[in-house]
């Protein structure tokens, strides 16, 4: 016999979506539960995105979880291009009116914000097995195993923040979604290496070897990327191919010098869009990777998740306070305009810096024409900076 | 026996880059000689594109054969790009600081060329047979049958202004040239219709069905044009299949009425990308489409031969007055860069506005987030807006 509990939003998965829903529920006086089928060691210490829009760094900051990101995210205000051998720095704030973005690990948010759950007394489950929902027509249950004890939760609604591999979406009925795919032939593989970063901003470089990008975590950490084949096994990649690859890769017409440093974590990221059309079915509402998936290259998985469960809480909220289900009815119309916005970006911005094994001549020549001409146009940099710092999280 | 003549700069090629070019060289003091394989009648009449961007219609007004278009010219201020059934105008004027673009036929064009060169004295010869150039590295001569008499031209230079299919790119030793290429699996019919235009300005459409482009040459002529199947013949396209298939492209939700009228011409265009490099070879330069090729999509085609033969009638002048090579042999670099700009903004418009059949669902999505977010976004509308009313002329 499992045990019985009831709440009125559901929410499957413990990463940002899921836990910025359960926060801001709370803040709106609406209870959730949060079922994660990972430790939350796991979950805090997985090394994912780290560039937060400043909506989103808005969100944390104004919903009360941004203090440590007040201290601890490093403000940006640019960032560069670098082709031919030479750097082009993109004026974020000088272009957008003054937003900037803010470099702050995903795992950092979603410390904060279990931390801010817990304190607050919310109910969240880590190491769930067999997370499997029902009843999404009518009356929606959650249930699980934790701690060699089975579950059920009886809810009003379920959130499905479980990302691309997790259950919810696979439990809408077949026909009931469209999907849309496309999958890169490359992959990134990434790695945190315990040295200062070798440059202040992030460092977006396309090659003739292929694209790499400069990141950071700290002061003291950085991140970096090299665009590889998706089938190569990590046993390819010993320290020395890594550093001599990037420094090629990153290498100017001045001598421009990657630190180098101990190589703490690495793995490869697949590449792929993906959007499942709508993002609810019934009772149950699909947030983030969930719904979604972008390349890395525009930096938007994890602010895409916030803005969709940003929407989502809204909606929530309408219908507790006038039992309207209008806003929950328009959710998923709501976050795909701009959902398609940002996939369109991160699309354009993986093929603008990747090297696609496939292409003609002509194709790459017009490949660096794009670049040549993002960074001499005023207009073209202005595009590509209002979708980096995030376009208007807000449904038009 | 042949007839020798002698001129400083041979022109092969008596379109718009040829005219031009001899006419700017005669402002410049620099004789010129054009040798041109079609009869007068059938350059002038030939119906090609029709959009000068701000700096061409500024070239010919300043230079002297602009009295013409100042006063037929029609003046845009802007375009409409219409999917979904709605349009959304793009407002050329107000994105790019007051520039306009002109609508003046390219043959109307060729004919206040022809006159200028033909009323200052210039020598052009129409209807030459077996046109050949030789010398190139050396000594250039070009030679031509004319009214059945062999000629022969010496001069210091040859301009290959004769157009893709032409004479002078292929003269160029094999492995000199590298070239670029893409070819698109469509193409346009146009027609000319003895019909008011149904709108006051050009309407780029994009369909289910495929694109179509509402232009004009005059308060009484509409230009119109439909994407079609490369290898369609045109006796598929009876008048009436032409008009409903018009009609069903350009459908609003508001009923917008499409004016159907006599169809005086019509004809089929294929849709290239080409870009050969270096635009020059000892003393022959290329320039227009005989050095590159663009889809008519952005309208730039005319544009960027007057743009090359600007460049080339200075770094003439140059030479003639000072004997520096330097802006002769510096040629190729100063037009291409701009050359590959307007090749990636000819692509881009492509890729926007076409139905490509070989597109997954997710491409078609992203294609239509590009178009939401053209005409959502004003960064985005002003880079379309600066492509299509012209980047600037001078190399940077």
């Amino acid at each position: 016999m499992s045990a019985r509990l009831r709440t009125q939003v559901g929410i499957v998965g413990g990463g940002p979506a899921g836990m910025m829903l359960s926060h801001l529920l709370q803040l709106g006086g609406i209870e959730s539960i949060v079922v994660e089928a990972r430790s939350r060691e796991h979950v805090e210490e997985r090394v994912r995105a780290g560039v937060l829009e400043q909506g989103t760094a808005d969100l944390m900051i104004e919903s009360g979880v941004g203090e440590r990101l007040k201290r601890q995210g490093l403000v940006h205000r640019g960032i560069e291009l670098r082709f031919d051998g030479r750097g082009h720095r993109i004026d974020l704030s000088e272009l957008t009116g003054g937003r900037t973005i803010m470099i702050y690990g995903q795992n950092e948010v979603v410390k904060d914000l279990t931390d801010a759950r817990l304190a607050a007394g919310g109910r969240v489950f880590f190491e769930c097995d067999n997370v499997k929902v029902a009843g999404l027509d009518a009356k929606p249950s959650i249930a699980f195993t934790a701690t060699d004890d089975s579950r059920e939760i009886a809810c009003d609604f379920i959130a499905g923040c479980d990302g691309f591999h997790g259950v919810c979406r696979p439990s809408i009925p077949a026909g009931a979604l469209t999907t849309y795919e496309r999958v890169y032939p490359f992959a990134w593989l990434g790695i945190l290496a315990a040295v200062a970063p070798s440059s202040d901003e992030l460092i977006y470089t396309s090659h003739e070897r292929g694209f790499a990008l400069h990141s950071m975590r700290s002061p003291e950490l950085t991140r970096l990327y090299i665009q590889c084949a998706p089938d190569e096994p990590l046993e390819n990649w010993p320290e020395e191919r890594i550093w001599d690859e990037l420094s090629q890769r990153f290498a100017t017409i001045d001598n421009w010098q990657l630190q180098r440093g101990p190589i703490t974590q690495k793995g490869i990221t697949p590449m792929r869009s993906f959007v499942a059309e709508p993002m609810q079915y019934g009772n149950l509402f699909l947030a983030g990777d969930a719904a979604h998936i972008v390349p890395p290259t525009g930096a938007k998985g994890l602010n895409l998740a916030i803005a969709d469960v940003r929407v989502l809480a809204r909606a929530f909220e309408e219908f507790y306070q006038s039992g309207s289900r209008a806003s929950l009815a328009g959710y998923s119309g709501a976050c795909l305009r701009r959902v398609w916005k940002v996939q369109r970006f991160s699309w354009w911005m993986t093929l603008m810096l990747h090297r696609f094994d496939g292409d003609s001549a002509f194709d790459r020549r017009r490949q660096r024409a794009e670049l040549d001409y993002v960074t001499s146009s005023r207009a073209a940099a202005t595009s590509l900076a209002e979708n980096y710092v995030g376009l208007p999280m807000d449904p038009v």
